[in-house]
């Protein structure tokens, strides 16, 4: 909960050993601390404007409207602009009950295969949460790469390397011409950012030196 | 790992007396049954084409590539249709360390928040394959809605309750003009599908059949 954002913990009938030995990671005391007990689902949920269940059952044995998480958090998002939303999970082992979906306005469930539907309840929570939290906008726009390599700085490095392979004896020169052009093709295949092929220069530079050295 | 149709389990130096003690979920045990240990991450990998570590740590501190979980789960949903690729975790308490991370291709952050960024293992886990598993496309279509009631179907509901309404004395017929109207629009609020309509017409008509019976 508190890695997504999330602070308002309720807990309804908690088997009480669990939950007093219960013990929060590391900067999220505070969601344990503020936890509240309620004895009913619907005294939990009475102050909010839309209550949304979570179950690994398929649409068919479901009373309910049931929605993928995708598209539930979305409307769960958008919600939360006007009202308090409350997600409602049931226990470990059984899941939300007929009578605890109820108090809900519709279903939600996350898209595990068909053969193993059920999930492990914290599990279960970070995917929601998770998906809840992610900005579908942010999560379009393109991480800010490094910049890549230039036309210019790519043939330098291919015109040295070829200067190392002739200088090692890979290169023969007189089958020079078309190694040229597949060493030139292997160092854009590279894909190389700038701060990269700076490194690449150096570290040939350097062989460069030794190969004319031993050589000599 | 089963939930989302993933079974490769491999493992680097466990801790013996853990994985010894490890119990899978109902419907996993193959999971665990077919794990495989290694004593380096170098070995672990050898045979994928592509090795995506995960971590809590911002681009700042980093000397890879570091995507949003979004972005990297479509990456190698795509290297998947090729080749065989890596999702690598570090330990609960450590995560993965600068060596570990140098066997990667780039690295992968869940968007948590950044005041508590470090998530559980089992639970990082579970997001992240939630997100590799997940159909953007099937999420984007619209899931089957029950069929709205047609107009028909609502003018005979608001008919029908406005008989109920007078009879029952909530309404006096010099005002139920407006009434009408205002009934009118509380049943199309309502937005009842078809079969949530029939219930209600079933409901009233029981109504208004002991409201005639009382009044005789």
């Amino acid at each position: 909960m508190s890695n997504f954002g999330c602070t308002d913990l309720r807990l309804v009938n908690p088997y009480e050993v669990a939950f007093r030995e219960a013990r929060s990671a590391v900067n999220a005391g505070y969601v344990l601390e503020s936890a509240r007990e309620f004895s009913t689902l619907a005294e939990a949920v009475a102050d909010c404007t839309l209550a949304v269940g979570t179950t690994s059952l398929g649409p068919r044995v479901l009373e309910h409207p049931l929605r993928r998480l995708e598209l539930g958090a979305r409307l769960l998002r958008n919600h939360s602009a006007t009202g308090s939303a409350a997600l409602v999970f049931g226990s470990e082992k059984y899941g939300l009950g007929v009578e605890d979906m109820a108090h809900c306005h519709w279903l939600m469930r996350i898209p595990t295969r068909e053969e193993h539907g059920s999930m492990n309840l914290g599990q279960a929570v970070a995917v929601c949460l998770y998906e809840l939290a992610r900005n579908p906008v942010i999560a379009r726009q393109k991480p800010p790469e490094r910049q890549p390599a230039s036309a210019a700085e790519l043939e330098r490095l291919t015109a040295l390397l070829m200067d190392v392979l002739e200088a090692s004896g890979y290169v023969h020169a007189r089958v020079a011409g078309s190694t040229t052009l597949k060493t030139r093709r292997l160092v854009r295949r590279m894909q190389l950012n700038a701060h990269d092929a700076e490194i690449w220069l150096g570290m040939l530079r350097q062989v460069q030196w030794k190969l004319g050295q031993s050589t000599r």
